[in-house]
């Protein structure tokens, strides 16, 4: 049996057996008192209900629905928000949303009902179809509550700014509460989408990241997190389609892996059965092994591990990483060329399909427009330096871009070409990893390149060498124990054809295009030394 | 920087610096007088050659090419093994491909060149294009190295049975190693695709699964890993295309997990800076928050870990899995539903598109074409117990099935059914996790589902306890600590829809779908608790 994941969950962390059990039953025994004062709670409730029943016309028109336990096949089909246009004026419909806000005014009650990043303004007011108890009722509902609607459409005269549906409103004819919401909510949803430094100017409060992070499950209701993650759901189809189309073939990789095949700073260990074994940093020995193995192109996504102590805006201990490896004929621009055509295809697709995306998060993080050229510009590692040092920043020719002056050349490169893309060619060999291809002009240089959005780097990689001898040579030339790294070489004694590739950070790129500033605003339950939950 | 994988490979293993210092100082040391030894013996070989060439008036047109540094874009194009074919007759093309086999024979050297599953006949004849020298370097190029031929297309008289590209062969001009193969492989291509038993009787070799796994580099170029992995990059893209086009979302779940929110036996620790945390099991709680989070509907492709010791055919310590949750309106047969229909369009783009895929596996690995009906067959559990009382077996109301009498009931259902896929629904509520959501017509049940395809397990899912209250009576009746599955139990409180899902082994349906016998045969790098590498 596969069995899925929170099942027996019996003891993991190793603490006095004793203790722990204590611990669990006294909290046991508070959940259960905190039950039953619940249950005490509602049972008030429906016995207040039922005093009022007796001279409530309306009392089976609302109330909470009892739990949906699959109890039968209803033959009730509910309209989406989106869907709701005047060209349904009239009709009776059902729908299922949650309560994003309500507000008792008299004998009436304004409701906005909301549906991801759709809402619309919903109306019970005493009349035939509703008794004041049921407009007292639906007044008690909890925000964020999730209610089964029976409501006519009704076109509206003026349109209603604050919903997303601006031309309609509901009234409802009927209400249950399919599940209740507790009455306090850690976050407010108002406040986790208020832009920032708008709450400071007119004393409205805002949500700290921490906050958002701790209670996610709220957080990511947001208009703005439901834009991030769709659009980042489409990067996603969008690298893979293109790829496709391309002739790559999706591979998967292990991410536990032994130390000799890879080996590593900065890496989790695993305890494997008798042994240890360790998390992959990236894919990229398996990537180069599928070359080897004649897949051609390949490539994969998939979680990478960096046990990095950073606590920087843009590094996470487990992102997505977004790998391609594929083999060229003779140059390696051949490889270049396919990443970057894949990235403008990203770029585009996002352009023409996630507009009401980007432009969501944008009314809360204003940024530019994300700007690209075609073809993409590559400029040289040394134009590169030659436009810092015109600027000002003193550099050696071997020495690696610090993040600042990676910023300053991003600023400086859209500034001189007008783009938020570009790749960075033949780094100097010496800050780049054995395994690189030298450049056969130049001894100091590399084949290989970087690339960058909005001056930060989204993507490392190279021509890697595919010839046993000259890998060893250069891992003998970094004081690298062999022996380590003996399966890697290995890999490339039957024959390899020349590849390339590099590895994408999924987050980044998300940040990057809607011009975030925090990698842990576009991964979902993002990782970092200091935060492993939820 | 997002550093790639392999750089930096100082130790990993806390070993006694000095010993290890020595030992791959020695290491090194061995390594290099090889390097020098095979240096010497090119040199010599050089040497050979031009004594040679003085007489040789072809001498240009063969040889160890220069490795592929990307010297420079060369305007040549490459044609593909696959589009060879009599409408490119008499033309001059180049292409790269491997040496599959070769055999001299008189004045003659016969090669097959392969590409992945493709391969096409050639031949160096001496004549005015081609020196006995020439046709002498050709027969001595190891098998699968890798070459560039300059040759005339030709139409043949007879079909050549052994090749893929039956109607052509090539007259070879010009032909350079690019990449060397070294002489001994550690098995034979041809070997590695025998189909089992033809090996025994002809007193022939195959290759058994351990020397192709410690040699997966050279097993993967086989034909039938070749069909293998690219029917398994197909059943992703499948399960995705048909996700997306029913307005599922992919979302990206953490894989490393603080005990608390999942907990769980079988889980693998990690050390994680100052404490310890552990690798998902499942992305469950993540999908399930992502539903409380107004997803809808959502889906993952992503590892899971079990640190199961399980030795069996069909276990791996890290498999991929293709995760489905959804929101449901009233009933969770709309989760079934959903799955069922998922896999029906994977298995019909698997037999409309795959077909080449199968068949050459089939060749080596015979098996019935897999079955499907539309829509899918849905038995209750108490039917399926009721199948295999008839057929002899004992088992009590409320016992799970073992893996023969699902195997068993798989037979049983494809005789009077006949389909290879089927759902067994209203599994025993004691069978099953705490989470699952009881059956509430029957105490005793729980809407709950496994998915089969030829009678093993390919997907455990089932409606999820959505309601905060019920889950945790649930937990405690089973005895878990609340504590641990606190952050589990609060996703639920602040309003959660009714929801269900699945998890989905990608290498189980690879298998299964296939007829396969060992789930290692379908997973590219295998992990189970023997084996951790390549």
């Amino acid at each position: 049996m596969i069995k899925e994941g929170v099942q027996g969950a019996a003891a993991v962390a190793e603490e006095d057996p004793q203790a722990q059990s204590k611990k669990a039953q006294k909290k046991q025994q508070k959940e259960a008192e905190k039950a039953a004062k619940k249950a005490e709670k509602q049972a008030k409730l429906a016995g207040d209900q039922k005093t009022e029943e007796e001279d409530d016309f309306a009392k089976d028109r609302y109330g909470v629905a009892a739990m949906v336990q699959s109890q039968e096949k209803m033959d009730r089909s509910l309209v989406l928000v989106k869907d709701l246009s005047p060209a349904r004026a009239d009709e009776l419909i059902w729908l299922r949303a949650r309560v994003h806000t309500s507000r008792a005014k008299g004998k009436q009650c304004f409701l906005v009902l909301r549906q991801q990043q759709f809402n619309v303004q919903a109306l019970v007011a005493v009349g035939d179809r509703a008794s004041k108890q049921m407009v007292k009722f639906a007044a008690n509902i909890s925000k964020e509550s999730i209610v089964d609607v029976e409501a006519s459409v009704r076109k509206v005269d003026q349109k209603i700014e604050s919903c997303s549906q601006q031309d309609v409103e509901l009234h409802i004819e009927r209400i249950f509460v399919i599940s209740q919401a507790e009455a306090r909510l850690p976050l407010q949803l108002e406040d986790a989408v208020r832009p920032e430094g708008e709450g400071d100017e007119e004393g409205r409060a805002t949500v700290n990241q921490d906050t958002r992070l701790d209670n996610r499950v709220i957080d990511l209701r947001t208009t703005t997190s439901q834009a991030i993650f769709r659009l980042q759901s489409g990067v996603c189809q969008l690298f893979r389609d293109t790829l496709n189309k391309k002739g790559f073939v999706e591979i998967q990789t292990p991410k536990i892996i032994s130390a000799a095949s890879e080996g590593g700073a900065n890496v989790f260990t695993v305890s494997y059965f008798k042994t240890s074994a360790y998390l992959a940093q990236s894919p990229q020995l398996y990537k180069q092994m599928c070359i080897c193995a004649d897949f051609d192109k390949v490539f994969c996504v998939g979680p990478v591990f960096r046990a990095e102590d950073s606590n920087t805006h843009r590094h996470l201990t487990e992102f997505v990483g977004l790998d391609i490896e594929m083999a060229f004929n003779y140059h390696y621009h051949e490889v270049i060329d396919s990443i970057t055509d894949t990235m403008v295809q990203i770029f585009k697709g996002l352009r023409d399909n996630f507009q009401t995306e980007i432009q969501t998060v944008n009314k809360q993080f204003p940024s530019e427009p994300f700007k690209f050229l075609e073809p993409t510009l590559r400029l040289e590692y040394k134009e590169g330096l030659a436009m810092l040092r015109e600027a000002g920043v003193e550099m050696g020719d071997e020495e690696d871009l610090s993040t600042p002056n990676e910023k300053l050349l991003g600023r400086l490169v859209k500034e001189k070409y007008d783009t938020d893309f570009y790749v960075l060619d033949k780094y100097p060999l010496a800050v780049r990893p054995f395994y690189t291809m030298p450049d056969p002009n130049d001894p100091k240089n590399s084949n290989s390149y970087d690339m960058f959005m909005r001056g930060e780097e989204i993507l490392s990689g190279a021509q890697r060498i595919h010839d046993a001898q000259l890998l060893t040579e250069r891992a003998m030339y970094h004081q690298i124990d062999l022996e380590k790294i003996k399966a890697y070489i290995d890999s490339f004694r039957f024959g390899a054809p020349p590849h390339g590739g590099g590895g994408i950070g999924l987050e980044r790129v998300c940040m990057l295009y809607l011009g975030l500033h925090n990698v842990r605003q576009t991964s979902m339950f993002p990782r970092d030394p200091k935060r492993l939950t939820p």
